[in-house]
């Protein structure tokens, strides 16, 4: 019998530079919180997310390492991979524990430390997840992203303002969330003055480099009631995938996985687009935003950039997306930014979300965790559940 | 509702010395085994096991990369990794889709490259299991085998000449199996003639340095009979944990995640002990396979020693351990070996594992796959279905 699968706390290292903090150290500091609001018996099972430890700090096993230091014998724990949607699939293995029976007490949880190693390492770490021959020719996730940029905006006439927008949607909302890496606001005239990366995109298009970790209990919902009155559901979870070969794809203005990930949760939820109140999706450049929300359905083809232009995206917004600020401003610890969208959602639906605060009334709430350029994503629906 | 897991298929790379071959390659080599003793109409679950293909070769995500070149598309795609014992979690997840009912066919697949880096280079990778503390004194797998060694010898009045015993059988098996790393007998002159690595342990005590990939097709047992008369049924899987900080453990000679992990997995399984006709389990040193026989229970404390002296854990005895040639000759790509620890099974009920086939029946058979020194531990039980 499949039992209904609960969120019932959820913690948050700070984003940012972190110095002299490593995964481990990180993941403690997202433990810490998730242990303070609940008086947990026991953990049952551990799912502990990250891209590379091995790269990053030459960490083998770092979910064998935590669940030393968190003293779980009896558990169920494993380290998920899914590159920068680790998360994602990390929730995914939670629910499945928690729905099937087999664990009463799942620790989802995500980290990724990051800011050690210089530019040059991180992006050829970050290369390694682009596909071998294309890697070849020299291209690598943001000139992806700006490619992308260019076919979106020669194909619905939108102007690189909208891009503009998201950024500055994003940074503000960053400037609410004390956890967030950047909590500086923005203006348009401060994107257009910030340097090129990759024609046409500029630096704040992107996503910094980032070190923290982001975690959430799962509990069947009969005993989450012992716990909170505030239990938030998982109603859907649900993977899809992708080529990695970008152009082997047939259309690449739909990102696939992304479309098909969450009809799927949308599905297994019973629920519709409509339902859904929030959105925390994978910025990590500022026209997968936009891509992100018209593959998933929110909006017709070439038109969400029309939404983010007039503000509906924004917290006080009709369809609030990324009020953590996003990959963008928050930051992105690779194997963290699945597991943070659900730390973020929670805030919301527990109204502790501060300054950004959504204006309307979150009941339902959608998160998406994609890895690499679309290859992968995992798409998680919540719902209040009082 | 619960449904009954079968693996209907399984393949296996050839394990050694794979020149030019990487981990990509040894993935599509155990698949096409997999699949040209099936016609697959899909594949909706990808479980790919390895360890750190991030310093091994730069890959992230292989799961992602092999997903891409299957042509799976909606499917719950990810990598999992729990060090050493990372097939065995891999494992594990398949058969929660599967059993859960999430999945029809998953395919479980674990694999490692490895004999491209030099020896200093795989040792500092490998010493990323160690605790940071431990590590710091120079401590290595291989010296934690060597004190576990002298301590089990001193304890029990154990001569070396049992693990001896477990290395002349375990390279008996791999002279009869053509996929292991070594195909070469050994005689206990040979083993007390090779160079002595962390005294009282020799080169013969340990497994080699290979490259490999195996993997599993998993599907509901009522699926499973329109592919196969002969489904292996898995009656249970189960992990549990141990503190990584060896010298803060109880009891040295215990493992207590081999312990407890196989307690598990029996109880959920219904079975005993001595129902167990066959088992695979992690010699990554030869005294390894003596205490995880203890841990687990099939001999008393300080007794598996005679066993493996009277020739009852060879393929012809009664409690055959490790017919596939173990990690010790089979090898031991990290990755790969608990995927490998099920083809064997597979192979050993199917009757397909030639001159090494078990000379007892095999109704019933176990394997645990181990991560680090211990830190980690899954277990599974495997039935005959037909």
């Amino acid at each position: 019998m499949k039992r209904d699968v609960a969120i019932i706390s959820s913690g948050m290292s700070k984003f940012g530079k972190r110095e002299g903090k490593g995964l481990i150290d990180l993941y403690l500091e997202a433990v810490e919180e998730v242990i303070q609001s609940t008086k947990l018996e026991r953990i049952d099972a551990l799912i502990a997310a990250s891209m590379s430890p091995g790269r990053y700090e030459n960490i083998m096993g770092p979910a064998n390492i935590l669940a030393g230091l968190l003293g779980i014998e009896e558990g169920t724990v494993m380290r998920v991979e899914n590159t920068s949607g680790s998360g994602g699939a990390a929730i995914f293995v939670g629910y499945q524990l928690v729905s099937s029976g087999r664990s009463d007490f799942a620790l989802v949880i995500g980290g990724e430390k990051m800011t050690h190693l210089s530019t040059e390492e991180n992006t050829s770490i970050i290369a390694g997840l682009v596909h071998e021959y294309e890697r070849k020719l020299g291209i690598t996730l943001p000139s992806y992203a700006a490619l992308l940029a260019r076919a979106y905006m020669n194909e619905f006439n939108a102007p690189q303002e909208a891009l503009a927008s998201v950024a500055v949607k994003n940074h503000l909302h960053g400037s609410m969330n004390p956890k967030a890496h950047f909590q500086k606001r923005i203006t348009i005239e401060d994107y257009f003055n910030s340097k090129v990366v990759s024609d046409p995109l500029r630096v704040m298009d992107y996503t910094p480099i980032s070190d923290g970790a982001a975690a959430i209990l799962l509990t069947p919902k009969d005993i989450a009631l012992s716990y909170t009155s505030k239990p938030i559901i998982i109603k859907g979870v649900a993977g899809a995938t992708d080529t990695l070969v970008v152009h082997e794809r047939d259309d690449f203005l739909n990102l696939k996985a992304v479309e098909i990930s969450s009809k799927k949760a949308l599905k297994e939820s019973g629920l519709d687009l409509k339902n859904i109140d929030l959105i925390e999706l994978h910025d990590m450049a500022t026209i997968l935003e936009i891509v992100e929300l018209e593959s998933m359905g929110f909006y017709k083809r070439g038109e969400a950039w029309k939404a983010e232009m007039n503000g509906e995206n924004r917290y006080d917004g009709d369809l609030p997306v990324n009020t953590s600020g996003g990959l963008k401003a928050k930051g992105h610890p690779i194997g963290a930014t699945g597991v943070a969208q659900a730390y973020e959602i929670s805030m919301q639906m527990w109204k502790r979300a501060g300054e950004r605060q959504a204006k309307r009334e979150v009941n339902h709430a959608l998160s998406m965790s994609m890895g690499g350029f679309g290859n992968n994503a995992y798409t998680v629906i919540y719902e209040k559940g009082w």
